[in-house]
């Protein structure tokens, strides 16, 4: 099976899920900018950070599937269950951002983060697999120290919402900050943290 | 007519498709485990259920078109049948989650699975007819178990739901049970089943 | 400019056009076959009406545009007005599903369907001009009896509608039997209709 | 990376953009012709222009990245802002079309032209910057007075709806002939405006 077309279906499904969420985004009833600000501020923000995941997600899926050559029917459904995973942003973002941001909300968006690092991680490890010894995709992953460090911060993120302040906002606030650090960590131009990638690597 | 684009077309369908079911998801009023588990809960496995059938028919339709080299206009509109059924899933999807697996919704969305699976066929059969007697289409497809019983399976969930337990469950929950076990049994690996195939293929 | 990125984008909006029309088709409250019937009965029949439209519509852009090197601008506009002309599909066949085939609605789905035929008759044009004296689409399109015959019967739908009847259904009535006669007519086995058109032409 | 697949995800992003904003358009609840201008007829012009200024996105994207080779990360994250802000198009017309054109509706749509502008001139810049002092895209834009020109235009429209007659119609009709203005000075034949720019730029 040819790869481009995996890759075409998989950029339709992610164009469709980055675009479908800002249907969430309801107009105020109101017209003044209050009611904007009020109605839909913290929408845009919320919108906004699952946009910068999809868009990450995008951008690492295109260069995995570079050093693809063929496609089996492991790759193929993994991709699809990462396709999945990642189909659920609009409605665990719509959610969170209804809810105000209570606990239980934040904690489904930040699992559903979760499942997409986990299901990304599964297809990365079945085209390992399936390349053999000298795949060239572990070469290009190397340690993969974001990868590894990003479901760290999710689980931080779920487990500070669970357990920290439950009737306050504190535990959320910081793991809201979690799921941005992570976003930053994963846009930040490469090479600055290439380069601490490599340093570490290299020891 | 070119392949390519008559695919690239059916891919877009197939992801808006595939995609469009997540906005049937509502985000629950309630912001606690329970209200999701309740609201949204079943409707997410369901949701699954049909992801599920598209990727399923994206993946065939994949390989049935990549031994197709010209388009005509019978296949074309054979196509185009197939995916007018493929595009009711989020309808019957829908209606059979927001009814709590009522007997007619089940019944409705067996009937959506048996008239994909009797389109799919018939552009198959178009595509072999044109190819004429030495079809590579015809070859790759075989004796075609798989695709023989899955409309049995469809049928058999269809008459349960009917006429087995009509005010209680039962009926639906084996309806239910037929129609998870074609899709586990398109996805799960080929090499398992193309081995029995192949043994009762030899005999 | 090359015609693939131009084709790729018309794809892409028929393929959200063709498949965001399901989206109208809300499941029925009730959960019985008769619910079934009486609320989406008639809207599964106008969105089958409207996907063959679209579907001749990309069939028909298709075989065009292969006879198309380079994309001026002129064509490009073109093209976005008939893209725009079909975007609208979704609403008046909403809206004519939603007043129960009243007149009004019937007279707009109407004036819809004359809008694409013209604005795909300025594209062609466009195109003819300019390709110059041995335009091959003009070659191609012969005398178009096929797209001359539709405005002719769209504009009989819709005066139908406006003029006979106007208290009942029977105006409406023949002005759908136009409308479905024309996209029968653009499906129906090529060979058929050409080998008549053809006769007529050779005259 | 490819510019291949960066444009073919625009391309899927921009046509549903383009596309899911006839969403907005409910059917009038009524079923005559002046329900139908009541409570669409605006709606329409509305949606028409923000279709207009997404092809002209698109069109001016995909000059752009014709001259582009390679995708570097900050191009495409320039890109996706781009996106970002294109895709909010659906929310800010919907909410200028629903409040009737009031003052700060009007306003936001203006700041969303303007966002979009700024992100589009970014994209440029980050592109000419990658290409060096030979860059073609440099060359191709010249003193790319269009480009100049349209954010005053956004500005002055901005101004006008949040300065002049802040409780009457004039200043919100002054923006809109502002919005309108830039929209046909892009869609224009190019040669005329190209041979006005070009003797202004040989001056």
């Amino acid at each position: 099976m040819r790869t481009s077309r995996l890759e075409a279906f998989s950029d339709g499904v992610l164009a469709i899920i980055i675009t479908i969420m800002v249907l969430e985004l309801k107009p105020p009833a109101g017209h003044s900018l209050s009611d904007l600000v009020h109605t839909t501020g913290v929408g845009l923000l919320t919108y906004l950070l699952s946009f910068v995941y999809v868009g990450i997600y995008w951008n690492n899926h295109h260069h995995m599937f570079h050093l693809v050559q063929r496609v089996t029917g492991g790759i193929l459904w993994a991709n699809l269950a990462l396709l999945f995973c990642l189909s659920l942003f609009p409605f665990t973002t719509a959610w969170m951002d209804e809810s105000d941001f209570a606990h239980t909300p934040v904690v489904i968006y930040g699992v559903n983060l979760l499942a997409a690092a986990i299901a990304y991680f599964v297809v990365q490890n079945v085209i390992i697999r399936h390349q053999g010894a000298h795949s060239p995709l572990r070469k290009a992953v190397g340690r993969d120290l974001k990868g590894k460090i990003s479901p760290i911060f999710y689980l931080a993120g779920i487990f500070s919402a669970v357990l920290i302040d439950p009737h306050g906002k504190i535990g959320v606030a910081i793991a809201l900050a979690c799921f941005v650090a992570v976003a930053i960590m994963w846009i930040i131009p490469d090479r600055r943290i290439d380069r601490v990638v490599h340093q570490i690597e290299e020891h």
